[in-house]
């Protein structure tokens, strides 16, 4: 039988990415392209204690089918530690949990964006996040960057030439891929437009926890008092990522569509998982396991970003990140990420192409994506020297 | 600011099961109304102990990202059962693990339907399923059903009043809500009147492992021969429904669509229940605890079948299950089953109005569903009686 697909899955392609990570089976091989946590990052034993205790007093709560917005208890506590610590969610917003952030950004565009309307991104972006846009047949417009994020006035031009538009997506806290962070002033200026055209704006934080270097910035969510922000964060890079266990912030009439979405989907998100979440948060040390993970990435950081600085070509830039899991290369204009990426598989060392990340899949990019939380200290060294030996030969034979 | 919603979401309500779900937090109401395997069937003690196995030496496989279509060694162990045990999955299929049953079908339809596309269904059908493919913006086109499940003849007739059908959604064993299954006959007519027309079967089985009596009737899967089947099943009917771990066995190259809508979805399922499961299947005596699961299913579905023979007025039939969760009641012509459901809840006793499940959400209906895994022996007793009086009641003064 031949298979008619939907208009909007006819054309998508697998994420790039998880391509890749599939492909990574070969131990030789040196990835500094997923963008998985460290494994050292994992409270592992606190995990197994917490794990036993449900099946032995809770066991009948955590196997047996739960309400699809989430354990009451574990959206409070979420709730709370957003409000306190972060001065985010205003009396008209809600907590529901997802199945991880990914969840969150696709029930967001499911149920504000019609075949055909546009979402407004940086470019580049979170391919998970671009993939989930297409899948709902909507259209990724990209905006222009620089070093501080989306530029207001490029913005301010794709509205313009968008009718379509129905929201921004934003990832403004070590911005994936690019790793940079958007100053305040730069936040609230985007705000303004988004306030200005009565557009939706979706947050996504997913590292904002991870600052190991500068200062802390709001997030958009803090500033929101028109209710025209979602924001989306997960536990993924701070308990697990396995065990996809996300949740969101956002107006309340806006978290019940999505719940409604969210029944359709998978009912309701891990209960097991929820509880351990729920119990890590209230009787283990959080923000102080937390402030483990940021030594770790900023020891990984640092020493990746010394190795750039020893092994590769001037001609090579790259951004120097406060935090998340990732450092943003640019090769000289004119050169194709994609072509440098193959050489450097051949070699045993992967890259992401930054043409992975673009908003137009055809177009081309001179940059590419390095991640530091997932390869050991051994294999950084040793990989961004073959990388620089490599970067050195393409280079001057192009 | 005022939310603009999509179109498929715009008037898209929560599931009334999963509200009446809600609403039972008053432990003084009997509730026949959820769909919930009874605690009785977790294997708690099992699982306790093979989760401190993981912990103890696969957490870092356990806590981290993982393949989206599931872990390998357990898709091969589905793969292998269901074919042994059930004949299901030919050369071209695939199988792929899903977050819960829902997920599977949600999916079928995101990849297969564009909004405006059709499903036709079983009417009544299980109605997360029905919000499944409404919140793809497909219409659900209900085809009526007699003891044998959906008749032929009027399956016939749906199609060709309507050229938008792209697929067949059918729960063949133990139907959900009717709790009646459809005949070998029955089945291969379906199955060769999609043929005819090129028409995907959506096979939904959560139930089918749970027959008590009676004799096991071959899936539409495994009569297959056209690749137009996609087949969705569970863990949770007969592990836990809390962990959400479902999987599909489906011609590869839809599985291949679906693993791609699913990377948009959650990424991935949690790998930690994955690995529970695979364990479970692996080290444990899974058909033996699926025997257990259906003795207790048998006694309490005697047990409620026998109260309604005693406590029922004549007036209400009922059908007599062979397996699954459910029986399925009727008032007598021209009456209202939600008005009957308003007195129940009211003397606490809670019951599923059929009008719940119809594809016209419009649509009256004078049948109530009954659950009777979730409730205890003693409510089940105790819940019949008042639903008894209730009938008795409700027939005299109508």
């Amino acid at each position: 039988m031949n298979y008619t697909f939907s208009d909007a899955f006819q054309n998508l392609k697998p994420s790039a990415i998880r391509e890749i990570f599939k492909s990574l089976t070969d131990p030789s091989i040196i990835s500094f392209a997923a963008g998985n946590p460290s494994p050292e990052s994992f409270p592992t034993e606190e995990l197994a204690k917490l794990s036993a205790d449900i099946f032995a007093n809770a066991s009948t709560t955590a196997l047996q089918y739960s309400i699809t917005e989430g354990y009451p208890a574990f959206r409070e506590a979420i709730a709370k530690r957003q409000r306190e610590k972060f001065g985010i969610g205003g009396e008209n917003d809600a907590v529901m949990v997802v199945s991880g952030g990914n969840q969150g950004i696709d029930l967001c565009c499911r149920v504000l964006c019609n075949p055909g309307d546009a979402v407004l991104c940086e470019n580049p972006s979170f391919i998970g996040a671009l993939n989930a846009f297409r899948a709902c047949g909507a259209k990724t417009v990209g905006v222009p960057m620089d070093e501080d994020g989306m530029i207001p006035a490029e913005l301010e031009k794709a509205i313009a030439a968008t009718p379509t538009a129905k929201m921004i997506y934003l990832i403004p806290t070590f911005q994936n891929p690019r790793g940079s962070t958007t100053s305040l002033g730069r936040r609230k200026e985007l705000y303004e437009i988004a306030k200005k055209h009565s557009l939706i704006i979706l947050e996504d934080n997913p590292y904002g926890e991870l600052r190991f270097a500068g200062e802390e910035i709001p997030t958009l969510k803090s500033m929101d008092t028109e209710g025209l922000v979602v924001y989306c964060s997960s536990f993924s890079k701070i308990l697990s990522a396995g065990m996809r266990v996300g949740f969101i912030v956002a107006p309340n009439a806006i978290i019940q569509k999505m719940a409604v979405g969210k029944q359709c989907e998978d009912v309701h998100t891990n209960i097991f998982f929820q509880l351990l979440c729920y119990k890590y948060m209230t009787e283990c040390d959080l923000d102080g396991h937390i402030e483990k993970i940021r030594a770790i990435y900023r020891r990984k950081c640092n020493l990746m970003l010394e190795c750039l600085d020893r092994e590769m070509p001037k001609a090579i830039t790259y951004t120097r990140p406060e935090g998340g899991l990732f450092i943003w290369c640019t090769l000289p204009e004119g050169y194709d990420s994609a072509d440098f990426a193959k050489f450097a598989v051949a070699k045993k060392v992967a890259v992401v192409p930054g043409s992975a990340f673009n908003c137009d899949t055809e177009a081309p990019s001179n940059s590419f994506r390095l991640n530091y939380s997932t390869p050991t200290d051994e294999q950084i060294v040793s990989g961004i020297k073959t990388l620089g030996e490599i970067a050195r030969e393409y280079l001057k034979n192009e």
